[in-house]
């Protein structure tokens, strides 16, 4: 098979992704499906776009770590350690600021500015995946039962209820 | 340094682990920690007991594959798939079932009878970590501020006020 | 593909294995051959039954480490180290007690009471492999010439004719 | 040892590197020496930065992939595959487009516009390292032994000792 | 720490090993004890001496693969699968050609000549380890019980003392 | 599939390489292409021949450390330890002794005497992969532009097309 420039090749995270939606973030991702070259190499990229306020909701990637720059605005970002600490760590991130989110833990950012913001992360995977943790919770498909999920936040069902149905 | 049995042995599975708690269930490492001798081999063990219809709550292992079997009683066990999906995955397990929850992915399992279960499950890591979901959302220390919750679960900073009293 | 339950899911561990052979023991083994979804995962799960005084074999896992927990009964359950020490590392565990069997070591287990025993175990594979060290040194497929058997346990050919003989 | 925000975080990645040198670039590292958070997690990052026609020069990293995309300017990018082939495979780059440089591959970046350009990349290890070709092979210290480069490069040793003078 | 060329050198394969043994052969090893260099980079080698007719014996390298060329005779080379099949694979080898012993396989090479031969191997891991069969089964220190070895081999108990007494 | 002998086997490293070539050095590679049953087991051979005074000229492995021993003859040896420093770590090797090349960094072997000399080197890949600096950096194929190589090597432009010409 002939090597072509092609498959080491994405064009586009130039655009700022649409962040018209609730959580008023977009993630454009150039993993091994977008970027073929990646195949067995282990990293890939984002670019993340966050309207004013906008928020990357918790989440977590199974399969890597992330290492992240601002490249625009201000953003908070954090992550919280394993049990039994589940200590939060965070810290506010501007312009040329670097930050690390190690592998599985959940983290997110947060555009604390009245600008747009924008991050260029990578990650060590050529496939990470990512959880975001609200719907793998209350929006799966079908939904996990919501007797379990009111044992396991120590609400009234009602409460589950209210929030399955917004995922 | 002399090779020794006591470094590969741990004494202790046997025993029902305490579930009087709010969720009802109790795990019992054997990590690294619990037995030098897994240092760099990659494996560990617990055991997960539950008490009637106990919770073992939506949780994560950052760095490890999980393999159960039930050693006593019936469990309701699911998991979750990343995004976009977020396909959950569920099955009731009786006695001498097996279930597989593959690394970083949010899974559970519930005791669906009346009387006490027992699992024994292995770990593809000498350390893999655990992250209790709503521990690691609603109770991390200091806490994640509300408002960025409020939005990551689209409900009233009420609701996440109430949430993060609990844990 | 569409991710399906069954994939992720195994039963049977809770029959008694059948131990009427000169051995007086069973494996059953919950590997990716077994158990589909754990492909790629590296982890596996095996039963594994003793009659009263039945052994299982010395014998090594080219690909896995192995953590073992009692379930029932009584076991003795020893590893040999590399060269040159060849140190016997050897503990009698009773049941909820945990073991470790460093990759590639020879081990064995055997039941030292008189009612059956059962232990549940885990390997650092999909695909650990076993190689019984009587099997593969006396009834390798076609044997390994008996010369060289008779030198490697400095043994008259006739001793290592009987004992081919017998696998 | 508590976990610390600082240990996750590094500032300056906004600032543009001196590029008043010969080649014309500068590369800022972002590895586990200036952040100690990414140690035993498998990636880096760094930014780039290039004057008018400035050249990040032919150079392999040891011991990871990069993926690197364009944040400012224009720049011809390219890498050499193993051989027998030599094939060079290069692509000019806009801003957002991205690309990837194979584990231990010659490749190099060239500013191929007349303002700054800069780029942002990220590395498959906490310590990648880098060899810049010329450097190593023309300015090793002490010098390897003129004929030897003579006869790798099939010059005269005089044109050697001009280019071992220049490193 | 300043790197040092006497870190990655070893001097001494050129020397014939000792075969003034029962078993007519020797292993001169080179892993990380002997050559500092190696650590970290997953390789190591051997030489290997056999007297006329002398044999490696059956042993496994519990965490590497081993890659052997004959430098000198002809020698019998062998390994066996794992179960069930524990076939059998065998080869002539003359000066020059080139086999592989699979991670953890029992394996063994005989030199099947009148003159002395040799052998150079390469292991994948600075410390691959060795398990001699016979040693390892039959010379465990303290002793494996004789009855475990009695019934594993399925002799009699006083076949057993007789091969523990010889290692 | 049957596992068959012929997999695990290669002939031919007993034949002199042909030396007939400006460099006056022949690799004979032993990879998986060559050696099937390479597959996944991470190690690889190659048998290396040098004309009196004859180069293996400056070259890197993408994907492997090596480790190498003199069969014949009297080499000079030497790599070039990463930026900043660029340190040129070398030896002359004697018949017997082993050097080790870690992974990615510039290598070369030279025959400093009036004979014939060879060296067998095992890898650490089934398939490292091998780039000759001088081919890479001058003999690409489409070739690299002159002028981004000139600026490399700081000389004029009329150097580099004098030395592309070459390759």
């Amino acid at each position: 098979m002939q090597v072509q420039a092609e498959d080491f090749f994405f064009s586009g995270l130039h655009l700022r992704g649409n962040t018209s939606n609730p959580a008023g973030s977009r993630v454009t991702p150039v993993f091994a499906t977008q970027l073929p070259g990646l195949n067995t190499l282990g990293i890939s990229m984002v670019r993340i776009d966050y309207a004013p306020w906008g928020l990357n909701p918790p989440h977590t990637h199974p399969r890597a770590t992330e290492i992240l720059t601002v490249i625009e605005g201000t953003l908070q970002v954090g992550f919280v350690t394993s049990n039994p600490d589940n200590r939060f760590i965070t810290k506010v991130l501007q312009k040329g600021d670097v930050f690390v989110f190690p592998v599985g833990l959940v983290h997110f950012q947060r555009n604390v500015g009245n600008g747009y913001a924008v991050a260029i992360a990578a990650l060590s995977s050529q496939n990470p995946g990512a959880i975001t943790i609200a719907n793998a919770v209350f929006g799966a498909n079908p939904p996990i039962p919501g007797d379990i999920l009111a044992k396991a936040f120590q609400v009234d069902k009602s409460v589950v209820d209210m929030l399955q149905a917004k995922f």
